[in-house]
């Protein structure tokens, strides 16, 4: 099964114990505002998305295709409040999409309920399908992929600010998700990091079809080559993306890797010139060609601007904080190669 | 479940096609003789492991504990015949196992009769249980990792031989399975291939745990970190073995990667430095200490032995031929470090 979410889109917040637990809610509603019409809450949700309280009724009146459970529960449990929500969502002719770790499809009451109602479940955290081994073999189109020093760094959004920064400029292009907030934010995507491993390149190259010489894939990274626990995602989807261009990510205030504290971060050079060389793999005319800084834990305008200008200096690339300062810098790089 | 696979084994040949069909079985036969008390074929069977032959009956009467389908049937689906002989043997009280990709518990008839005569079922290639995600935090106990310039170059049979060696030495050791035919031999192990690509770091510790600071795992490489469909695997398995020793695995007659006829091999110079910067990343000391080459589609003595004492003299370590010169110089090598 593909995974092709509908919109518009009702989000489920469940009873979500604060604001970050409905941190893939909120991402999505930060990129596809106009899907989002409106937001379901349980007594004792302490989450709010600022979008309007819905029913579902009220839902289904204003044209709502797809409910978006894009919240961590408690307890990882699904309370039994949950599943009625799902039901009756699609009695009234809704599907439902999941970013849980356990599956909707799971539940036998809310996927026969799905059957009954010929509505689709989409448990975006799990492949609905297989894929063939990835061959490396060269296919038409452009493809840029974010990638990163760690984990959690802005991957996502900075290749969802270039995607859009293309689209401005009236350029082919496309946003191709790896992840769970992603797979909602495009309504379609795999979650690489739960692919059986023999097939992660070979996932990525379904992703990223052959496509039209001026067209750009913007692919979002997973992971890092440098941590420990997840390189072997990261590996794949660089090799299977076939990238032209990499835009490395990085928060400059971490004091290790990601949930493992006794790994050190590497360093930029060495970071770039490993994903680089990955990447040349597949695809020997892949460049590096720019930095995407997450500046926002730092302490001075003069420190982040000072960072900026001594990375662009020193990799003659250039660097920007892309929620400060846009990604047109990148962009501008990008429509040059 | 953990895969633990109990000997003596019946080795049942089906009607295999031809001896290549029976690649897994005769490379069972070769390392671990002693558990192959017989072999059971089907009429129409082309491959002969050089087995007394043996029904059901009579390998229970000489102790056979489980009946290992160590042959690629034809056309990927199980005939009534396989399970026929199956249930036979579950009925006389034997456990089966399979090394088919597809799961041998997923026939109903053959899982009612291992339920119903309390034996196991052992799916080789699909790992039976879930994983931690991997951590690289330091463990005690020292391990070598068999890698490969391409797949299918002599990672598995390396491991075996070194770490036979180490046996005979009296140095304490085990080999750990990643594949199927690694799994028969050994009894036990994991297909990294087949775990999901989050944990595939994580299966590699689990498979390699911490032990005495003198003991050596000696762990069965997969893939190579050169090779477009499977380098994941191969970057998990680096990062997960924590490896203070590699030894690179290569086939010097090969023009492309297998599978892969537009990828080029890599350089010698460039897959050590490629894989030891992998694995420094969990393991600062890793080393390369020898290279272990297949020369065995080399046309002349003389160009084998030209090869191996430039490779030796090149990058100053060992450089043999497992199967001709045996892998002491490697091991000596091992015990320097």
């Amino acid at each position: 099964m593909v995974i092709q979410i509908e919109h518009p889109y009702l989000m489920f917040l469940g009873d979500a114990a604060d604001q970050l637990a409905a941190k893939t809610a909120h991402g999505i509603v930060h990129w596809r505002r106009d899907w989002c019409l409106g937001q379901l809450r349980l007594p004792d949700c302490h989450a709010d998305l600022g979008l309007p309280d819905m029913s579902i009724a009220e839902a289904v009146a204003v044209g709502v295709r797809t409910l978006v459970i894009g919240v961590a529960n408690r307890g990882g449990v699904v309370g039994e409040n949950w599943i009625s929500t799902m039901i009756a969502a699609i009695d009234a002719g809704m599907d439902v999409a999941s970013g849980l770790h356990a599956r909707v499809s799971d539940l036998s009451e809310v996927s026969a309920a799905a059957s009954a109602n010929d509505c689709s479940i989409f448990d975006v955290r799990h492949p609905g399908r297989s894929f063939e081994i990835g061959t490396g073999f060269p296919r038409p189109g452009k493809r840029l992929l974010t990638v990163g020093t760690d984990c959690s760094v802005g991957k996502m959004y900075t290749a969802l600010a270039i995607e859009e920064e293309l689209s401005t400029r009236g350029a082919k292009s496309d946003f191709r998700a790896t992840g769970q907030t992603g797979i909602f934010i495009a309504g379609s995507g795999v979650s690489v990091d739960a692919v059986v491993s023999d097939f992660i390149s070979g996932a990525t190259e379904w992703l990223t079809p052959e496509n039209d010489p001026d067209h750009w894939d913007i692919v979002e990274g997973q992971g890092s080559l440098f941590h420990p626990s997840y390189a072997g995602v990261t590996m794949g989807l660089v090799h299977g993306a076939q990238s032209d261009a990499l835009v490395l990510c990085h928060e400059p205030t971490r004091t290790h890797m990601r949930g493992v504290p006794h790994q050190p971060l590497p360093y930029i050079a060495d970071c770039i010139e490993g994903h680089l060389s990955a990447a040349r793999l597949t695809n020997p005319r892949a460049l590096c060609i720019g930095i995407a800084v997450n500046t926002s834990a730092m302490q001075t305008e003069e420190a982040r601007t000072a960072l900026l200008q001594d990375l662009s200096a020193g990799f003659d690339m250039p660097a920007v904080d892309p929620v400060r300062d846009g990604v047109a810098a990148i962009v501008d790089r990008l429509e040059a190669i």
